[in-house]
Formats: C-alpha cells, structure tokens, sequence
C-alpha cells in the first residue's frame, strides 16, 4: 500500500439494538433475551468498522445526531481505530436506529429501522474535506444525488495527477431501489447486492456481472456477492473470477455480513491483490464474520490484515 | 395533603426504546417503524412520572446504570419533576433495557427485556436516606428479602411518632412469582395485579381481595385492577368498592397503563380521599393514559392532579 494508506468511508452511522432471543417473540408476549447489547451500524460505519481490524487506516465521513447516541458512537468507532474527524456533527435531530431482533432457533434477523430527521451528508460538507490523504473513498448508495456529485469531485480532484496518485472510488449498490442505478457508471468499483440483482430481475451472478458491467464505465470493476454461493466478479473485458463461500461450523450473526465482504475486498484491491484473490479474501472474512456475535471477536480472528492477505491460509474460520 | 406531601417510590429504572409499527413484524423481514422513541420505564419510575404529572412532589429511590442511557434517564425524570438526589448510581454495569414494539393494528405490546448486571437497590442504600420529609413511600414488587427489610425500616421509623407523622407504605404485587406473597402482610396498602391473582389461581377480583386481606395485616387496604373491568378494593373488614374502566375512544398505549393506575390511586388516598373515589380517579387516569402515547400528552390531560382530585369529571378523557 502507498503512503496515502487511508480509505475514507462515505454513508450512514446508526444505532443498532440488538437483541438476541432464543425464539422470535410471539406478538403480545414478554420476554427476558439471551443478551442485548448496542451496536454502532449503517453500512459505512460497519465498513470503516471492519477496515479498522484489518489494520488498515479507515476513516468514516456522514452525519451524526448529535443525541444521547452520540457519545457511544464516537467511542465505538475510536475502538475500531476509525477516524471521525470529518464526521458532520447535527444539533437538533435524532440517531437513526435500530431494533434488531436475532433469534437463535432460526438465526433470523429481524430489522425495524427509524430515521426521523438526521440530514443526509451535503455536496457542500464533502467539499470540505481534504481529499489528499485518501487512497480509496468508498460510497454506501443512498443520498444517491449527492454522492454522485462527490464522486464527480473526486475525478476531478484525480485529473492533472500522476496516476499512481489517483484516488479510487467504489460505490456499493445494495438496497432494491430504481435510483442507485444511477450511480454504477460513476465508480471504478461497483458492488453489487443480491438484493439489487433481484428487483432488477437478473437470475444470477453471470447476468448480474454482465448487465452491470454494460452500465459501469469502461474498465471498471463489478464485484458481485451473492451470500451462500461465494462471489463473482470482472474488469472491463477481463474474464470473471469466482470465490466460493467459506461458511462457519455454525451461523450466528449475519448482521454486517454484506458490509464485511465489501470492506475486505476493498481492504485486498487496494493492498494490490488481484481481483480473484481480493473477493476470495473478502468471502472468507465474511465466513469469520458471520461465525462469531457482533465485531469484538474480529479481532482475535484476523489479527494483521496485511499478514492475512500474504497467507490466506491463516485466517481462522 | 400535609407539608410532608412527598411521595418515594422505590424501583427499577430502565430504558425502553418503543418502536410504533403499523403491523407486529414477520420474522426475518426488514421494515421502517412510524415512530421510535425511548422512554423512561421501570415501574417505580413510571410511577413517579404519573406522580410528577399530578403535581406531587415525587422522588425515586433505585439504582441507575452509570451508561450511556443515564443522562437521558436522569433529564427525563427532571422533565416530570421527579427528585432523583436518592438513586445509587452503579458504575460499571449495563443499564437494563427493553425494546418494545407496539403494533397500530392490534394495540398489542411485545418486550424483549434484558437486565445484565444492574444491582438492586440493597437495605444498606435505603437506611442512608432521611425518611422524615416523604408522607408515603410505594415499594415495586421485587428484589423481595430487602424490600421487606425497608419496609420493616419504615414501620420502625414510625415508631414513637404521632400518627399525623408516620410514613404510609404501598407495595405493588404484579408479577406472577410466588416470591412476591412475601410482601403482603408488610405494607399498608397492597396492589395486587390481575396477572399475579391469575398465577394464585384467584378467579376474580372479589376472590382476589378476600385471599390477598386474609394475608394483609389487619387494617390495610388491598387495591385490585383488573384492566377493562375496573378496580375494587377493600379496607380491613370494610365493603369492597368498585370503580369501572374509564377507557378512551381509541387506546394506542397501554405501555405504563398499570403503574399510572397506582400512582393515581396513591396520589388520590395520599390527598385524603375515600377509598372508592381513590380508584376512580385510579381507573379515570389511567383510561386517559392509554388513550395517548406516552406520557408527554398527558400533561394538557391532567393540568393540576389536586385541582381533578376536587372535580373529578373535569379530566378531559
């Protein structure tokens, strides 16, 4: 990795609730869970989050509700070794959060999201950031109108620089709403959901990577995860490379799990690796991810990113 | 009510974060929520809300996570006028929460409660407060072998003093654990929940009151609610009187419903008022309350509690 080693993380920071039950409540009960904890989410945070244990320099940019949340946020993100110097503090509004429901019996996860008033980042806020220090700058797709300005601004902070000074910028396409489509030609790297494929009605990976990679401007990557059957992936013209899943002995937490492929192969595209071994390693952080409750027990698993891209072998799943 | 008109009541205080939805989730599906706030619960600290909302002048007495949650626990409770300079901060333990999921289309509730490692408020806690200025102290039905010692400290306290000074004690038996029978014979006045008299096998409120009084001490008031039907209660040897229900057009949260039943009987018997007017004004109060969503609304409700207590049908249900 260059000196710029920094990879900034542009979207929404939330509040997880997380309540682990041993069975999806029956409506109109009480229950005690198993555990309940908080977890900082949105799926820049988590990414920023994960690049953080890699050991990579992982900055998160995006609004946050200047609420009782906040100070959790704050101290959950310096844990990861996340920088939030950029983040946009707002006064008078509420956290976007979360209750998130685990049951142990299924090991569903069941989501009820509330966002009342917490603005989105401006073009205006991202100007105001000194883009120089960043080798990558990945966008979560929401916001759709202004990230894809930001994104014109990163070009246009890249022309006139020496190639290798270029910053590359990834944009994640998840959610099954018409508007993200707007986004794919923008970045030199596009992530693709299941989700996404689904409502646009593409039936698998090959027609997923085909189909976007006609949106997606020449050269760029389309990296396509796809849950229990690994990933897919390809490069302007290039041939498309596969990663199966690398599953645990048992599911426990699938919270995260999309935003963890995300950030480890970007995490592996910007080391250099190449494209195969970069979704390769991202499938088996997922697999880790998914094995283990919520982030702390990351780190035991992957210690030095770095180390684990030189010998994949070594990751413990 | 005499110059001593403080009210303490000694409890659980824990956060719910209450999501409205329109319908109870499917398990395993993603939604947005119509609303999600957090709210003050716990028994003994919905009790002293509903004091505070009457103009009492209403304390709490328990113990209180030294977490995140604690300064929008301790603003919440200023907020309603609670004194809370007696709760026992506990450092280093997890503030117990409940996510609460409240459904538009069938008025259910469903908790998912969790209480890792607060501590109960310990006899210790309870003899380093000065009894002299409360006029009543209401006791949540639970952390049973010190509570029963408290209550033993109050009666001890009353001791010597002419009956105008002694300190009335309440106690609340509402969850369906046979440890709470305990209780019963200790305090002065006794409410006995609906779910608790369902646990003994009790078939009706009248059953109810003549078990629970043959367990009370001779001359102490047993208070029985029973949601929809109403209340009855009983003093000594005395006739059981009755109230109706007082419900609202619609009832959109019953959350807290039960604890305002009681503060709005022990507000009523603290200002002197008889027995059957005392649960009227109970089941009037807490007819309104379910009729909003939580406490906020209940302010232009209720405007002055000594002022309703005199004009009883001027509560704007």
């Amino acid at each position: 990795m260059s000196p710029r080693e920094n990879i900034l993380c542009v979207g929404l920071c939330c509040l997880d609730i997380v309540s682990q039950v041993s069975h999806f409540p029956k409506e109109d009960t009480d229950q005690r869970c198993l555990e309940q904890r908080w977890q900082r989410g949105g799926n820049a945070a988590n990414n920023s989050t994960v690049l953080g244990l890699l050991g990579a320099k992982a900055a998160f940019l995006g609004t946050i509700a200047d609420s009782h949340e906040k100070r959790f946020l704050l101290e959950d993100f310096a844990k990861y070794g996340v920088n939030t110097e950029q983040a946009v503090v707002c006064k008078g509004c509420e956290c976007p959060s979360s209750c998130v429901i685990l049951s142990r019996a299924t090991a569903s996860r069941t989501i009820i999201h509330s966002n009342k008033n917490l603005p989105e980042l401006s073009v205006e806020d991202f100007a105001q950031v000194d883009l120089t220090p960043y080798q990558w700058i990945h966008f979560e797709g929401r916001n759709v109108a202004n990230v894809a300005q930001m994104i014109k601004l990163v070009r246009e902070h890249n022309k006139g620089l020496p190639r290798g000074e270029f910053i590359t910028t990834s944009v994640e396409i998840e959610k099954a709403k018409p508007e993200l489509e707007a986004l794919i030609p923008l970045a030199d790297v596009v992530f693709v959901s299941k989700d996404f494929a689904a409502f646009k009605g593409y039936s698998n990976k090959a027609e997923t990577l085909e189909r976007v990679k006609a949106l997606a401007h020449p050269g760029a990557v389309v990296v396509c995860p796809w849950g229990e059957e690994g990933a897919s992936a390809c490069q302007g013209s290039g041939v498309m490379v596969h990663s199966p899943a690398f599953p645990p002995a048992s599911v426990v937490d699938t919270l995260g799990a999309g935003d963890t492929f995300n950030a480890a192969t970007i995490f592996a595209l910007a080391h250099g690796s190449a494209l195969e071994d970069s979704i390769r390693f991202g499938c088996r952080v997922a697999g880790a991810k998914v094995g283990v409750i919520g982030w702390e027990p990351m780190r035991g698993l992957l210690g030095s990113g770095t180390l684990l891209l030189k010998n994949e072998a070594s990751l413990a799943t």
